[in-house]
């Protein structure tokens, strides 16, 4: 009987994630570290009920980095910070596997489920900028296909800690002063080749028994990785056509290991543009184009390309031939762009302020963007979205223009489901590992 | 003209910190995980004027382990949780540099010195369990002169990285684009023994400068680390004279290393009970002793031994020859308990309930445990403390009766002085180094 419902996260970033976006007059430049302004888009979302609030992040920055990555906060404390001031929006982080070990992803992750009665997820990276080993000691970064090994077994290690206690472990006998039933206590004993970790984690099972795992598998490892282990997936949305395969085929690879692809949300992400009128829809849209230099859409651009120095080549000549540094990091964004400046002929100016600037198909009307929204939703291109804020109280005007169309349509909730993230998902709480040893033992 | 400020930390840890004290029948035993009890103790403790709340850490249990460390919220999440709902209080987490990394580690603290708007302390601790070493992978634990030489490194480079930013490096000028000055974001390019970090640190200088460092230094590597180092001291307080001689020589080894001694806090920990009359007193001590199992205050006891098993011992014969299980974890504790049994003659059962117990001399009415802390503050043992709660509700009786005494002798503040840790410490915020030497050079 229920309808499938389009799911919609909220990115939170302080400044804008455009290079230009904290120039806006109305813009505050202060606001990646400060707490009302987090405090305020987390409530908003929260009323436009959300689904959850994702935190972004990296582990290295220079002083050519762009604004919103140069001063951030730390994802974990500041998902505890708001946990306490909402009640049902669900709360996303993202934590490297490549500079983390999983005794403590463990231990934040459960923390911040039960602060939270239940809204925690994690969402899994392997930090692709080779200028994150110089902050961790490591004198490589380690290859992409063994940053995928490793996320592997870092994952499998952090939910098996949730496990360690049974949901009725802790007995609380005050008359015979057992406070735990030790044998519902489990030590991990895990020996890996990345990882060795003995357990049991010190803190007792968490709400939602495993916070909900998200990820952004974008290459072949990290398809397969994400198709085997994420329960949402955030994903660039270049075009429909690229959202549209892509979906395809993390839902293919996923039914191929056995999943339901349904418990599976493939979300892209959402850079809308949103007025009143067509007219101040595209006004916004120049706005925040106009704000964009081409020395910082340059740098933007090299993110994608290991940091490669493109400020060598010539603005208005070809497309440079930088593909080999693309696949030294973030291999499919670069090839992306590398398509798309060769069929549409761009110079690297052009390349650069593309890939900068947000997408026109999703700029325009309540109406327009709900339109857009709904052809990749119905079209099996997107479950969801994740939505960026761009310009200053873009958020909400999509919270004012846009979820109401999409709610009249019954394409998006009125009122949550769940006090859970999972719960809100449509996502089941996994029985305990443990438990079920023990009840497949006793049968 | 302002006399010298008592200074009071209350310690945050959900059930009792006593074996028993969760036995208690008003004792909500799921408090540990549960974020309404701490909400309420970080108000109750607010509006009573405490200088900071504390969160402790282990980073290993076993099924035998104490109720307060089987389950336990991470730190840097409760306190960030913590920190939106108050607005003057110290926000203290212990977090171990044996099992961390300094970027990390120096994201957390500024994240929350961020969020709380200057109200984060961090106490550095070494682990002194070797258990811990099993959920991090590694295959012994450091001795202990090693952790110190790790401690120093890491603390060292942990407040490198916070000075990345200049206080004025985020110059946030929209006309022109220049979101930063380049010039004053610095690398930190450190390559030690231990850690390598290349920096800078992706977050902007927090409104302390340096979040408070706190130490637990008892060992003899351990004083001197605090003395160089910490500007809190979080102390056992075993006695009035132990106290005292700790207090004496910390504050004469500061001074030896160039420190002004008043600058470093010298706070031993409070476990006191309080009734509105004396004979209320006394039953509730009774009922926190009566509360204690024998087999738990061994295990309590074997804490400080490396958890070498005690029960093979007989428990009324003579206190049996361990010492050298002391030597290899917890040198100064178990050193201490080895002379006390020697001294009275105890056997093993009765030195392990007296470890286990709160101590008399801070038993009573507002006015006697007014008067005990007044001795140890005016007689040079103590700056201050931190209080424990044992059973439920001391923190408030704690605030109704002895802080209204405290405070007509002029001891302690009517009113916070500053919105900052710091500045309620009475720490100035340091100049960020790389300001320093920038002056120095233009000089």
């Amino acid at each position: 009987m229920s309808r499938r419902q389009l799911k919609l996260g909220f990115i939170l970033h302080g400044v804008g994630p455009g290079w230009g976006d904290w120039r806006h007059p109305d813009a505050n430049p202060g606001a990646s570290t400060d707490i009302d302004f987090y405090l305020r888009q987390a409530k908003v979302a929260e009323a436009a009920k959300f689904d959850f609030l994702f935190v972004a992040d990296s582990v290295h920055i220079t002083e050519k980095s762009s604004p919103h990555y140069l001063n951030r906060f730390e994802p974990l404390t500041i998902l505890s910070a708001l946990a306490t001031h909402t009640t049902h929006i669900g709360l996303v982080g993202t934590l490297t596997v490549s500079y983390s070990e999983p005794y403590t992803v463990a231990r934040q992750f459960a923390s911040l489920d039960h602060i939270s009665r239940g809204r925690a997820g994690w969402n899994v990276v392997t930090s692709w900028l080779s200028g994150s080993a110089e902050n961790y000691g490591k004198p490589v970064h380690p290859p992409h296909e063994v940053r995928y090994r490793i996320a592997a077994e870092h994952l499998r290690t952090v939910q098996g800690l949730w496990d360690s206690y049974e949901d009725d472990a802790l007995v609380h006998d005050k008359a015979s002063g057992r406070f735990i039933d030790p044998a519902k206590l489990h030590a991990l004993h895990h020996k890996g080749e990345f990882f060795s970790v003995r357990g049991p984690l010190n803190i007792a099972r968490s709400p939602q028994g495993q916070p909900v795992i998200f990820q952004a598998g974008a290459s072949e490892e990290g398809r397969n990785f994400a198709a085997r282990h994420a329960e949402a997936i955030f994903t660039e949305g270049a075009s429909f056509e690229s959202a549209k395969a892509y979906y395809d085929d993390i839902k293919a690879r996923a039914a191929g290991f056995g999943r339901d692809p349904s418990r599976l949300a493939v979300l892209p992400a959402l850079r809308a543009i949103v007025g009143r009128t067509e007219e101040e829809a595209g006004r916004l849209y120049g706005e925040a184009v106009g704000l964009i230099r081409v020395e910082d859409a340059l740098v933007a651009l090299a993110r994608a390309f290991n940091e490669h120095d493109l400020s060598q080549y010539p603005l208005d000549g070809p497309f440079p031939d930088i593909a080999a540094y693309g696949a030294q990091s973030n291999r499919s964004t670069s090839e992306r762009i590398v398509a798309a400046a060769r069929a549409d002929n761009l110079t690297l100016r052009q390349a650069a302020l593309r890939f900068a600037s947000p997408r026109r198909e999703f700029v325009g009307t309540g109406t327009q963007v709900a339109d857009a929204i709904g052809r990749w939703f119905a079209g099996g291109a997107a479950d969801g979205f994740i939505f960026f804020e761009t310009l200053p109280r873009q958020l909400d005007a999509f919270a004012a223009e846009v979820v109401p169309v999409l709610r009249e349509r019954g394409l998006f909730r009125r009122e949550y489901e769940h006090a859970t993230l999972r719960g809100n998902l449509g996502l089941d709480v996994p029985e305990n590992r443990n438990t079920a040893a023990r009840r497949q033992q006793a049968a």
